[in-house]
C-alpha cells in the first residue's frame, strides 16, 4: 500500500483549501470559473469503481457539499460535475460553478483555453476557504 | 410531484438499455465512444445535491456499475464520467469509455463534434444491453 500523494500537475494547478473525510480538497488556481477538486486520498485509485463501497457513499457526499456550496457562494446558474483522468490518472472530480457566458459556456472547461490564476488576494479563494474548512 | 419524464433531447440522442433501482440507463446513439448515460427517475432534479441522501448513495453505485461494466466490455483505458447539464437541465450521469486516438482524446467528448449513429444492427448496443440488462 503506496501513501496518499497528490499528483504534481494537481498540486501545481490549485491551491489547498481543506481535508474532508476522504477527500482533498482543492480550488483549481483559474479565475474563470469557481473550480474546485476533490481527490479521495487514496493511493492507488483512478477510476470511482476502485474505491470501495462506503468510500463512494462519502466521496458522493462530498461532492454534493462542494457543489451545494459553490451554488450557495457564487449563485450559479450550474454546477459541472467531472470525473476524466484522462492526463491525470489519479481519481479526482472537479466541482464547477456555471453561469451562461462564462469563458466556455455551454461547454466544458477542460481543455478550453488557458487558466487565468488568482490574485494572491482573491476574495474567492478566501471566502471558499472560509466556506468549506469550517466543520472540515 | 409532477411524473419522471425523459427531457425531449436526451429522448432523441438516446437508445433505451434498461431501467435500474433509481435511473433509466440510456446509451448515447454515437458509435464513436461506448457511451451511456444514467437519468434519475426523479421529476425535479437538476443538480446531484438536489437527490435526497440515499439516493445520492444508489446513483454513486449506480455509475460505478456502468462505469465497471463499460470498463469490462470495451477494456477502455479511462472512464470519464459527467455531470453538465448546460444544455439539458434534467439532472443525467455521462459514463464514457475513452481510449487514446478517439474522435476527442483526451479531451472531453461533450460538445466535440457531431455524433456518429450506430447501425441498427450495432454489436456494442446489443452486447451493452445483455450486459446492463441482466439482473436490473
Amino acid at each position: 500500500m503506496r501513501t496518499f500523494m497528490l499528483h504534481p500537475r494537481l498540486e501545481a494547478d490549485t491551491v489547498f483549501v481543506t481535508d474532508w473525510a476522504l477527500s482533498r480538497v482543492l480550488a483549481m488556481n483559474d479565475a474563470r470559473y469557481p473550480w474546485l477538486i476533490l481527490v479521495p486520498r487514496r493511493a492507488n485509485a483512478v477510476e470511482i469503481h476502485d474505491l470501495e463501497h462506503a468510500e463512494r457513499g462519502v466521496l458522493m457526499e462530498e461532492i454534493a457539499r462542494a457543489g451545494a456550496a459553490l451554488k450557495s457562494l457564487t449563485a450559479a446558474a450550474k454546477i459541472n460535475i467531472g470525473a476524466l483522468g484522462n492526463l491525470v490518472p489519479q481519481l479526482h472530480v472537479h466541482v464547477v460553478a456555471r453561469n451562461p457566458g462564462d469563458a466556455a459556456w455551454p461547454g466544458p472547461v477542460w481543455g478550453h483555453g488557458a487558466a487565468i490564476a488568482y490574485a494572491p488576494t482573491a476574495d474567492f479563494l478566501r471566502r471558499v476557504k472560509a466556506a468549506l474548512g469550517e466543520g472540515g
